[in-house]
C-alpha cells in the first residue's frame, strides 16, 4: 500500500535503543561539571558504544563508514539526537564537523580527503565553516564580500567573517569567498580549505551571545578576519564559482536533520510540560485540569505532528526524487519548524513558572537556542518569499476569470455555458 | 521502504479524472439559475458519468457498491469532491444521506435495509440527521434532553431539535434520543428511525445561516418538534443505548472526509489567491511580487501542506488498527484543519479586495461555510480538550525531577551520577 | 491636570440617551419585516426624536445645524450608533450621504449647496459616491482610470465604477475621475457631481456580496458604467485635481467613525458573549466557569479598550493639531480596529454555537459586515506600510552604532567612553 | 476639555531631560566592565545628579522626599528608566527596595521606620522581598506554606522560598509568612521583616536563569531556607493576616510600573529596529523597503501605543479613583504589556539578523528579561481569569433573549413589538 507512515521493525529497534541511550546517558551530560579532559573522556566512551551499534556518523556514505540510510531513517535518527544539544557529537553528527565531511567526501580530491577529511573522521582535526559576514545579509549572495584572489599558485584571502562555527578552535576552515566577482550572481564564489595556522589568519573571539554559556572548551562561532591570508590554489574544494552549489548542498539535506532535531527538543518540552502539569496544582486542581494548559497541549501535539509529517515528507522526497525536487518542502519545514520548536518550549516554561526560568531546568537553554532557528541556514523570512517564488511559478494570470468587457455577472455568464448543458442533459436521462 | 507517501499510479489516474471532471462539469452548478427539476436533470446526468467510472458512493461496503477503499483513498477522493459544494451529490457522497446509509449499512436489520437503505442508495427516500438540540450543548452527551419511551410496542418521543440537516425535505430522520436515561453518559441515549409524517413530528423551519441562500430546494437545516411522536419499536437502530457509540461510528472516518474536503475547498482558494496575485498590479508590480502577498502564499502552503499530511496519517491509522486507534489524530485534524481552511480562504478573499467580498466569486461563499467548520462535528474547544486528555493519560506526575527534600541544584545532583561515570569512562577508554 | 480620560457630566447624559434608545428603539429595526414605505414611516418618527434631542447629523458645522462637536464628542457618539446598522439613518450620519454632504458643506460653490446640498440634508435627494473602480486596485490613486474630458463647457466622462455605495437608488453621484492625467500622482484626479438620470450612465446592478440581503430597499453598492456621459463643467467639485485631496479630508475623521463605530458593535457582540457565557451549560459548569471562555472575555475586553483609546487619542489629534497631524494615528487604527471588530464577534459567535451561526441572532451579519472592515477606506496592508513609511521618516540609518574598522566588541568600545567616565566620577564624589 | 492627552509643558521638560540622562549617562552603564566599587562610584555620581534635578526616588510620599506625582507621572517617568536596566538605580526606583520603601512608609511603625526604612532610603540598607515558593504556585494564595507561629515573645519562622529578589545580598528580608492557617484564603497570611543575620536563615544561592550574568554584584533572585528563624513579635509589618492586602498594594501601582519600563524597553527596541532597517540592505533595497519588515514597524507601533495608552488610562484611575478601582485594568495591561514587550524585541533581534543574536547588542538580553514578564507579578494566565471574573460578575444571564418555549423565530418574535410600534409611528407623523 502506498501513502504507509509505518517503520521497518528492525530499524523500529534500533531507534529505540537510541531513544534509551539519548535519556539515560546523554542528558547527564548536560549538567555535568568537569573540565574539557574529563568531559572528553566520557564522551569518547559513549562514541565508543555508538560505534558498535554501527551508528556512528550515519549521515556518510557507506564507503566512509556510513550505513547507507536515505534522509527518511537520517531523520528519524536525529529527531531523538536532537533532545540534548550533546548528542550530536556523541552520534558523529555535530554540526560544523558533519557538514563538512559531507562536502569534502562529495567534492573534495583524493588529496583533500587525505589531507582533511580522514583525520577530521578520526577526530584527530577539527574544522570550522567560515560563510556568515557582519556587513553583509547572509541570505542575499550578491552582497558577499570577503574575497579571494588568485596570484601565482596562491590564492590570496581578504575578508571579514563572523559566526564561523568552531572557528576559535578549528584546525582548518572551510571558507566561502568571492573568486569570481563579474560572475552572475550564483556563479560568484568558491570554497577554499584555509588551515587555521595560515599567517593573516585572525581570530579575533568567539562571539557571546544569546546561546551562552553551553558552548564550553572553545566551541561557539567564532569572528575572523583574513588579512592577506595566503593559501595553495589546490585548496580550492571543488570546482571554481561552486562555492553556492556546495552551499545549497551542504544545506539541503542539513535542514532536514535540523528541523528533526527540533522536534526531538520540542517533544523533550513537551514531555516535560505534561509532566509538570500532572504534578503541580494551582485553584484547586492540577494545572492538568486547567483548559489553558489543556489548549497549550491540543495545540502543541498538533503543531509537532505537523511539523514531523513535514519534515519526513521532504525527506522522502530527497530519498525518492533528489534534493533538487525537494527545494520547496525544505523551506516550508524551515520556517514552519522553526516557529513550533519556539513555541513548545514557550509553553512549557510557562507551565512551569519560575523554575521553567531558571537553569535548573533544561528549558531556558533550549529556549534560549531555539530563537537563533528562526535565523540560521537562511532566515525564515527570505525562505517565505524563496516557498512563494517557487509556487508562483506554477500558476499563470488568468485570463477571463472575470471578463470585464460586456460586464457581464458571473452568473449571466454561466447560463451561456449551461444553455448547451442544460440540452444535453435533458437529451441524455 | 516504509515511510512512503506515493499513490498508485492507477489510483492517481482515477484523481486525474475527478479533478477534471470536478473543475469542467461540477464547478459551472454553483452557478446554474436553474428550477429545482432542471438543476437535478443536470446532476442526474452528471451522476450517470461518476457511475460509469465506478466512483459513485465509493464509501459504501462493496456490497452495496463500494470499491473497498480504504480511508486514505477515500479522503484523497474527498479532497478532490471538497472544491465544490455540489461535488458530494454528484459522486453520491452528500451528507447526511452518506452517513445515514452508512450507519444503516452496518447497524440496520435486513428489515430496515429493505425498507430504508435500499431506497435511499436508489434515490428513492432522503434522509435526515436529528440529533443537535437548542436548548443543549451539543457537545456533552449528558446534556441530550429529547427523550424517548417505550410505551407497549412504540416509542413515544418528545423533544425539541434543529439543525436536523435536510429535515424539511427527508422522507425519515434518524433521531438521537434518551432512552435510558439512569444509564452511565455514554450509555443514555438510542438511535431511533423516525417517517417524516409521523404524527406529532413537527417541521418548524428552515434555519436562516450564515451560509445564506446556497441551501436551496430545501436543503436546509431544519428545526424539527416531536410532540408525542410514536413509531414502532422495530426502529430502533442498533441496540438500545448504543446511540452515542454509532455516532462515533459515523462521526470518525466522517471527520477525515471533512478535512480533506475542507483542503480542497483551501486549494480552490489558494489556486485564485496565486493567481490574482499574477493579474492585479498596484503600486507599480503585481501583487505576487510584494511580500505580504508572498508571506500568504507560503504560510498558507505550509498550513496546508500540514494539514494534508495530519490528516491521511490518521486515515492510514484508520486503514491499518481502526478507528478506535486513530481518536486523537481525528480530533487534531479537525481543530487543526478547520482554522487553516479559514485562513487560507481569508487570505484569498484579501488579495481580491472587494471583487473578492462579492459573490461574482465563491470566495465569499466558501468563507461563510467555513465559519461552520470550527462549530460542527464538535467544536474546536472541545477537541482540543480530548486531545489533551488523551495525551496526558499517557503521562505520569514524575518524582524527583526536582527533588525537593534536600534543596539541591540539579547540578548538585548530577554530580553523584557522574562520580560513577566518570570512573567507569576512565577505565572503560 | 492633563492626561484627563473623563468625560463632561453633560454630555455624558446625552450618550446615556443615546445608549438607551438606540438598543429599546433601534434594535428592533433589524427585525422588523416591514415594506419600505412602512419601515420608514418607523425610522422617520424615530428622527424626529433625535432631532428634539438635538442629536440629529452632528458631524455637520454648526450652520447646517451641526452641534460643533469635534472628533473626541463625535467619536463617543458613534461608538454608540455603531450597535445597529440601521442607527446612522437614524441619527443622519448614514453612509455615503454623511460623508457627501461633508464635502459639499466644504467645498461646493454657493449654487453647489442650494441644488445639492440642502435637498441632500432634507432627505428630498440621496447620494452616492463613486470611486472604486473593477479593473484597479482602489489603494493606487496611480491606477485610476475612469476619466473625464472638458468639452466646450462640458465635461465628458467614461469609465467603469462599481461598489458605487446606493449607486441604483441615488439622486446624484459624487464620482472620482481622471481630469489631468499627466499631472503628479495625487493631482491627477477630480470630483465631478454627477445627476443620477444623465444621458450615459448605466446603472448595471447592486453588487450581491457577502454583506447580503441587509441592503434592502435598493440600498448597496452599485455597478456603474459612464459612457460619454456629459456634465456642466460647474458640476466640478473644489478646486480641479483636488480630488485626492478632497477624498483624504472626506476620508480621515470617516475612519475615526468607522472604527468607533466598530467599536459599538465589538461591544454589543461582546455583551452577547459574555450573557450566554453565563447562560449556557457545558461538561458540568457554565460556559463562564471554563478557561477557554475566561480567555476570549479577557483578550477580547484588552483589545477593545486598546481599540477605543487609541481611536479617542487619534481623534484628539485631530481636535488639537488637524487632521494632517493624526494621519499616522489614523492609519494604526484602521488596521488595528478592524481585527479587533472581527475577533470579538468571532469569539461571541463560538460561544453562541449554532444559534450565534445562525440569522436567529444578529451575530453572523455583523461577522459578515466586519469582513469589509479590512478592505474599505484602503486594505490594511496599505495602511500598514503607509505607518511605517512615516515612521521610518523620522529615523535615520546609525553611524558607528557599531563600528566596524577596529572590529572592536562593543565592550571594548564602551571602555574608552568609561576611561573619561571613570576619572570623572573620581572626582566628582 | 476633557480626554485630553496633553502632558504639562513644565513636567514634559523634566521628561526631555531624563530621556537625554538616561541615553546618554545610563545606557554606558551596561557595558562598563568595573568592579562593583568602580561601578557603584559611577552610579553614585549619577544619583547625586538626579537628586539635583529633584527626580529621586519620586514614587515615596513627600514626606520621605517624593514630589508628589500621581501615578500617570509617575508612569511617564518610568517608561523612559525603563529604557535600561540601570536606570532604576540611578533614579531611586530600584527593585525591590521601592516597593519595600513603600510598604515601609504605609503599613510601618513609627519604630520600623526608624530602624528600616530610613537607612534604605539613605542607601545604608538594602533589602530583599520573599514571597515566591518553590514548592507552590505563587499565583495561588492558599497554597502558601512558609509558616510563622507566635511563640512568647517570637515569631518562629519556617519554610522555603526562592526567587527572593536581592536576597545574597540584602540586610534584611520582607517575608510572607501564614501566621493564620485557618483564616479564609486571602487573610492568612501576614508580612514579617527578617533581618538577614537572624540564626536559620540559610542562603542558598543565586538562582541561575535565563536572565543570565546581568544580576552582577550579587544581584539577583536568591533560593531561601527559613528553619526556625526567630524575630521579635514587633517585627510584624501590618497587621496580621493583612499580608496579602499589603501584597496587593505593594503590587497595584507597581504593575503600572513595570508596564512603563516595559513600554520603555520595547520603545529602545524599536528604534533600533527602524535604525537597522535603513542601513541594512537585502536583495536590492534597504530592509527598510522590504514589506514584511514594514508590516513589523506598523503592527510594533499600533501594540506599543496600544499598551501605552492603556497603562496611562490604568495609572489615571488610581490617581482619580484609587487603586481598587484599576484592578480590572491593571490585570488588562498586565498580560497584554508583555506580550507587546516581547514582539517589539522578537522583531527587532530578527532585523538584525545574527548581530541581535550576539550579546554585542542589547537585543539579546532584553529578550531574555522579556520571558519573565509573563510570570512575575502573577503568570499572565491567572490575570486573565481574574479579568474575566471581573468582567462576568457585571452581567446576567438573560431571560428571553431567545425565548424557547414557543418556538418563534427572533424575526416573529419581533413582530408583536412592532405591531405596536407601526401603529404609533402611522399616527406619531
Amino acid at each position: 500500500m502506498t501513502w504507509d507512515f509505518s517503520t521497518e521493525p528492525e530499524f523500529e529497534a534500533k531507534l529505540e535503543w537510541m531513544r534509551d541511550f539519548v535519556r539515560d546517558e546523554v542528558y547527564p551530560l548536560e549538567v555535568l561539571d568537569a573540565d574539557e579532559a574529563g568531559f572528553m573522556r566520557i564522551v569518547r566512551s559513549l562514541q565508543a558504544e555508538v560505534k558498535r551499534q554501527q551508528l556512528w556518523a550515519t549521515h556518510l556514505p557507506p564507503e566512509l563508514g556510513g550505513q547507507g540510510y536515505g534522509q527518511v531513517k537520517l531523520g528519524l535518527m536525529h529527531e531523538i539526537e536532537g533532545a540534548s544539544v550533546w548528542a550530536p557529537i556523541v552520534f558523529g553528527n555535530q554540526a560544523p564537523d558533519s557538514g563538512n565531511s559531507e562536502i569534502l567526501a562529495h567534492f573534495g580530491t583524493p588529496a583533500q580527503k587525505e589531507r582533511w577529511l580522514h583525520p577530521l573522521l578520526e577526530g584527530r582535526l577539527r574544522s570550522a565553516f567560515s560563510m556568515t559576514e557582519p556587513d553583509n545579509a547572509g541570505s542575499d549572495p550578491t552582497l558577499l564580500s570577503t574575497a579571494a584572489v588568485l596570484k601565482g599558485n596562491e590564492w590570496v584571502i581578504n575578508g571579514h567573517k563572523w559566526f564561523t562555527s568552531n572557528g576559535m578552535i578549528a584546525d582548518f576552515l572551510i571558507a566561502m569567498v568571492v573568486t569570481d566577482p563579474d560572475a552572475g550572481p550564483y556563479e560568484r564564489a568558491s570554497m577554499i580549505i584555509v588551515p587555521a595556522d595560515a599567517a593573516g589568519l585572525r581570530k579575533v573571539r568567539n562571539i557571546p551571545t544569546m546561546a551562552g554559556e553551553h558552548e564550553r572548551f572553545g566551541y561557539g562561532h567564532a569572528e575572523i578576519l583574513y588579512e592577506d591570508v595566503r593559501v595553495p590554489a589546490d585548496n580550492l574544494l571543488g570546482k571554481r564559482g561552486a562555492g553556492f552549489l556546495i552551499a545549497q548542498a551542504r544545506l539541503g539535506p542539513g535542514r532536514i536533520h535540523h528541523c528533526m532535531r527540533w522536534l526531538g527538543q520540542a517533544r523533550r518540552a513537551f514531555d516535560m510540560l505534561c509532566e509538570r502539569a500532572l504534578q503541580r496544582e494551582a485553584f484547586g486542581k492540577k494545572l492538568a485540569s486547567h483548559e489553558t494548559v489543556q489548549n497549550w497541549i491540543a495545540d502543541s501535539a498538533a503543531e509537532m505532528q505537523a511539523a514531523r509529517l513535514m519534515t519526513l515528507h521532504a525527506a522522502w522526497i530527497i530519498d525518492t526524487q533528489g534534493a533538487a525536487a525537494a527545494r520547496r518542502e525544505i523551506s516550508l519545514i524551515k520556517f514552519f519548524g522553526a516557529k513550533v520548536l519556539h513555541d513548545v518550549i514557550d509553553r512549557a516554561i510557562q507551565v512551569h513558572g519560575s523554575l521553567g526560568y531558571s537553569a535548573d531546568l533544561p528549558l531556558e537553554e533550549m529556549y534560549r537556542h531555539a530563537r537563533a532557528a528562526r535565523m540560521y541556514d537562511g532566515p525564515d523570512e527570505v525562505h517565505r518569499v524563496s516557498v512563494a517564488r517557487q509556487i508562483l511559478a506554477g500558476y499563470q494570470a488568468p485570463e477571463g476569470m472575470w471578463p470585464r468587457e460586456h460586464v457581464p455577472t458571473r452568473r449571466e455568464a454561466a447560463q451561456l455555458k449551461f444553455a448547451a448543458l442544460l440540452e444535453a442533459a435533458t437529451t441524455d436521462v
